[in-house]
């Protein structure tokens, strides 16, 4: 990543933020979902949205005629924020209480992918990291659904990661309080795969079987 | 809630917003984070963070020093979005590949909380969703602690939820492909509870026996 603009810089916790790739990426690999906020005349709007990182940019899709990717396609300024929350960070005392995250945030502007094998591709990447391995087990995709959405990336020039890890961080004078502190994990955990009635006879193809 | 502003009302899908607390708490009190965005010139910028749902609004706390605290804290208008997410829902065909979510939308602006037994009250609301029945057990909040971070409250008045539930919806002509489809449910759970180094030899309190 470039260096830091101001507006990446936090005013709390600076030391925490991380520029380079190899702190921004493995975090946005692993999340499925980012927010995405954009504003029009100081009134901001935020969308949840599935994403996928490929090279330098990632690329979310959308139907032509979202009203959400219609405004952010126009190439205004969008902030996306992703984050993954690793354990709840329980504390003796309530102000010291704390969360164990990994987070991006990304300043960008959507850049309109109108390559046709570049539109696929990336709806390849997004498929494969969704369900990995799935692509080339699906119903291959038709010229009129790559026609009905648009494909917008976002270079990551303007990015930092953020992170806690580890235990409590108790004031000095509480350290020898008998109150319990500790960390509370919590898994994002895939679970066995649910057929719907169409699906009854047919086996679990293998990329769904680890699961 | 009250009746929706034309940027409540999804331009897709419209069908699935719904306006009613009976539809918006429930989401509220299962997540335990929000991203919050405001825009200053036209930039827009994102946070995610705790949040607990009272009453008619919501409430969020950060350090009096925090600039984002600072900048949302003078009432600008905020969009604040909240996703859990149950299942990705696997189609046959990417195009079908969908999500099973449910969300919240909020459009509002932030009240400081200025009294001090209301602002502690927040505390415990908060602190009691992240760890239930935990408030009472923990060393009781001093009241410089108290002064040091900002309460804001946010109304509920513009707000909308929105869900997908079932099972993938495949276009008419793949249904009798011979490609499997369904859910690959995901679970959030908490996970035991991991002592730091102090609280070896303190016994479990009774509200974190169950995970």
């Amino acid at each position: 990543m470039s260096a830091p603009l101001e507006h990446l810089v936090p005013s709390r916790a600076a030391k925490k933020a991380r520029f380079d790739s190899d702190s921004i990426y493995p975090i946005l690999d692993e999340a499925l979902f980012c927010t995405i906020s954009y504003s029009i005349d100081n009134q901001p709007f935020s969308i949840p949205t599935s994403f996928v990182r490929y090279e330098d940019k990632i690329y979310i899709h959308g139907s032509v005629g979202s009203h959400f990717i219609r405004q952010i396609a126009t190439g205004i300024p969008v902030c996306i924020t992703v984050m993954l929350v690793d354990a709840l960070v329980v504390a003796k005392s309530a102000f010291s209480h704390s969360v164990n995250y990994r987070s991006v945030v990304i300043f960008s502007k959507a850049e309109i992918i109108e390559d046709y094998e570049q539109k696929l591709a990336s709806f390849e990447w997004l498929t494969n990291k969704v369900v990995p391995d799935s692509w080339e087990y699906l119903r291959p995709v038709k010229p009129n659904e790559v026609k009905k959405t648009t494909a917008l990336a976002f270079k990551l020039d303007e990015s930092s990661a953020k992170a806690r890890t580890g235990m409590p961080n108790d004031e000095e004078e509480d350290l020898e309080l008998p109150i319990w502190s500790g960390l509370i994990p919590l898994s994002n955990k895939r679970l066995s795969p649910i057929s719907d009635s169409l699906s009854e006879n047919i086996s679990l193809p293998a990329h769904l079987q680890h699961l």
